[in-house]
């Protein structure tokens, strides 16, 4: 099992998604949420994850109580962000800092003023007194046991401003005690030659170990990263997705990766960077934000070829017309006008699920076609395993598995004048030859239809009453028109023991309510099948 | 009148949007588009658009024929790209070099392999040929009066490959009369150190001018353009929003951005940056893609502020927060409303939005308090400007401006034995003493909730007539229990009168139809209060 000392403490892999990318225009995220991307951070196996700022906001105090009761980290060490204690006051006194300690994270980063300009205007204090805060803070943290890392905000723009004044707070930080002191280009102005001038400049001088936290404002922060590693940083900052305030952070995943297979690096857990584009997917499924087609690495075109001049070449050597083999990032070459790939890819899935497709190349052709005009339609199956296995039965068996008829359903939601809502739903069903009218209420209409599907269902199918909808996603598509896009539903259901073997479905059609519907039945169908249980329709 | 003579031939700004950055996947230009986008990069300043390879196809042919007669450039060239002749061929005898020259543009752009193994596996010929085909091909077009630029394809992976050959081919083409020889990163690989350094070595030992072609594979390509020119490159090639294969080229804006903002280098006439982000949203409209909202330099984000600790000291001194004025670019700073934010972000807002809430700190402070208690239910302000406006008069007014008062609605989905739909909603309410009560059908439930409140109102207020609903989106907060969690749903609105002017509400519920309709009923609303009709209720 890979753990967090198969890395040393030599180079350190540090995100701040759940902090600083958090910032992003767009990004809201619950806890919940925050959770979520932090078992994804680990799996993917960077070393920090700075979970928020503890005592700031209730969200983010309630995530620090949270994760460590409910995530046990393989690879990651969880960070608390936090500021130096206020002018005048002691840090054991500054509640802000206490809340830091509170948290109970083993490692803290202390934001720290090293523009003299700031330190005046925003902080209204002395430069000398920041010079204190930076270190009382610092010492106070280690006599608590934390490590501390220091993020010098402004930095670059403090160093042109004022060079002695911003190396004197990065002295200050180490001689305090702090094991890394963050170089941050907060504003995000400058390009890559300054930083590198400024970081080995600072590094010569100090002597303090030195990282490195960039803002995308001038498109440069993956190259402003990497060179302040070229002059001798050994900690970069970044953040999935480069999610961030204004334009972003710079994006962990083109760092990491031109760290490990442009440098030769090993900043990661081995096999690590093959899971990055499914990571890279999952956390913008999570940020419920659509990922970005055209990030490096791992956006779904970041391997894909027009056809043309260079078609009949890249047959001969894939590795004249790409920079690396995309199966080193988990992400595939894609021939734009071909159905190559997707024969081969459904044949793969098809072994993958245990349905024999054999070399029934018609068979396998009729999925593909079905697929394509699916997932024209809407439909995707990439995020719903367990409707494509239906399809692909569907196709290979000859006909559908069915547990149940549908002659109609109806949901109605009411507000009543004392502001309360009803929902109600009816499903009209056939089962093993008998006709099943039931009726239920709910929160809103989806948890009403579900809730009569069931009551209807599960005299006749027990095995229904476990099951349990574990997540619902809505997806507006194509939405000129407001309310008259089609909109895609995915659900996901699991079967109530703990199995982590949960399935998704997709339903697609006009209205929320009618995708919701498709979702479902695919979801207790894939439930019952899943069972063992024979189909009856 | 600006005119190209007042920049100097000394630096190159070549745009290729219309040739490479057509290769995006998702990308399908029109000779109209092509004549559009044409005039948009004039109208910038660049000094060469590259318009496409005309005999290549027949859109390509035409677009020379017409852009010539249709379009006079103020500032820029036009370029045709093209290939080196075949091997074992005259360049005269060529048809393709032959329709270079038709095409009429007075500048050619020939692509040349520069990499050995390219050169044998798809050229099929010997590294000799190889450099005549380039020298004879370059004369030729000379000949003909044709200025010539030569993208050495490939460069960098075939300078690693065979340093000599590589260099052997930039010769001949500038032994050749080509005036500048561009180092194309085709597989976009590279990094800027590795750039500059190879950049560098060329120069020295060529003593050719060189240009710079990167694509962002590593995202790395702003950065590695300003690497070249670091080194002595004077031309630069890019793309408009950074447009192009895989993940794309490098982009023109933050390119020119760093030259004229932070090199202090005049690439551009005067005034045309500040066209920056009108011209990338305009050509993004004409290509069919929505503008990135985190674009560097002309995203709607890349100057937008969230975190309450910036808004304090922004409002002090806006230079400490931000890397330029965004003025310079055509841009604008945005205050997001967040639960992050205190009460500086709130004051600013309300200035933007043209609310006077004065020195009214209790007032500041209530407002403060309703946006995190909602937000932590589940409402996001950020998005939802219109929403946050109607809040913020509510407080400063001391009441809500209502236009009518509901007293019910329902709304009915009925999936049919013939598998149709029927959406149906009944709304009651009362407008100006009146009480009304009306029904309507839709294609969904929200859009048959829509049109009711439509039916039952556009009497009252003729108004809401021309309002459209443009977006929909919907999120499911909380999903740990799937259709029980919370539903927050953002709507856009618009006037119909394509003013661009549109806003968005938001509704948080715990069902899908109840947070659509909260949000519908603020759509209205605002609607009614931007039209400056008075509140009735």
């Amino acid at each position: 099992m890979t753990t967090a000392d198969s890395l040393d403490d030599s180079f350190h892999v540090f995100d701040t998604t759940l902090r600083d990318g958090a910032q992003r225009e767009g990004i809201n995220l619950t806890v919940a949420d925050k959770l979520a991307i932090a078992r994804h951070l680990d799996d993917f196996g960077v070393g920090f994850i700075e979970g928020g700022w503890p005592g700031a906001n209730p969200r983010d105090t309630e995530f620090f109580s949270r994760v460590q009761k409910e995530v046990t980290f393989r690879n990651a060490q969880l960070v608390a962000f936090g500021a130096t204690r206020r002018p005048g006051a002691r840090a054991a006194d500054d509640p802000q800092v206490r809340a830091l300690v509170e948290s109970g994270a083993p490692v803290v980063t202390l934001v720290a003023k090293s523009h003299d300009r700031h330190v005046e205007l925003a902080l209204r204090t002395t430069l000398d007194e920041n010079v204190a805060m930076v270190r009382d803070t610092v010492s106070y943290l280690r006599e608590q046991g934390r490590r501390v890392f220091v993020d010098c905000e402004h930095f670059f723009d403090g160093y042109r401003a004022n060079p002695e004044y911003a190396k004197a707070v990065v002295r200050a930080a180490s001689e305090a005690g702090a094991d890394v002191v963050i170089l941050c280009d907060t504003n995000g102005g400058m390009l890559p030659a300054r930083i590198q001038a400024v970081v080995a400049t600072v590094l010569a001088d100090t002597g303090a170990r030195l990282g490195i936290h960039a803002q995308d404002d001038t498109g440069c922060a993956v190259a402003n990263t990497l060179a302040a590693v070229d002059a001798g940083a050994t900690h970069v900052q970044c953040t999935a997705n480069g999610y961030g305030e204004r334009v972003g952070n710079a994006n962990l995943f083109p760092v990491v990766a031109a760290l490990e297979l442009k440098y030769g690096k090993k900043v990661l857990p081995e096999g690590s960077l093959r899971e990055m584009t499914r990571i890279s997917h999952a956390i913008a499924e999570v940020v419920n934000l659509t990922p970005s087609t055209h990030q490096p690495y791992v956006g779904v075109s970041a391997f894909a070829h027009k056809a043309g001049l260079h078609a009949s070449a890249i047959k001969v050597d894939p590795d004249l017309y790409q920079h690396i083999d995309p199966e080193l990032v988990g992400n595939r070459i894609r021939m734009l006008v071909s159905d190559m790939a997707g024969r081969a890819s459904i044949e793969l899935k098809g072994k993958e699920l245990g349905v024999e497709l054999g070399d029934d190349r018609e068979l396998v052709g009729r999925v593909v076609d079905r697929v394509k005009e699916r997932e024209l339609r809407g439909y995707t199956y990439e995020a719903a395993d367990a409707s494509f296995e239906l399809l692909l039965r569907e196709e290979a068996e000859g006909r559908a598995r069915r547990y149940f008829r549908v002659e109609s359903w109806r949901a109605i939601v009411e507000d009543r004048p004392d502001g309360t809502h009803a929902n109600e739903a009816t499903v009209k069903l056939w089962a093993k030859g008998e006709r099943i009218v039931a009726t239920a209420e709910g929160n809103g209409p989806v948890n009403a239809l579900d809730r009569a599907l069931r009551v209807g269902l599960e005299r006749i199918y027990p095995q229904l009453a476990k099951l349990e909808l574990l997540d619902y996603k809505v997806r507006i598509l194509e939405g000129t028109h407001g309310t008259e896009s089609t909109t895609r539903v995915l659900i996901t259901t699991g079967d109530g023991a703990g199995s982590g073997e949960d399935w998704s479905t997709v339903g697609v059609a006009e209205n929320v309510i009618a995708a919701s519907w498709q979702a479902l039945e695919d979801a207790y169908t894939y439930g019952l099948l899943r069972a063992g249980v024979e189909p009856t329709e």
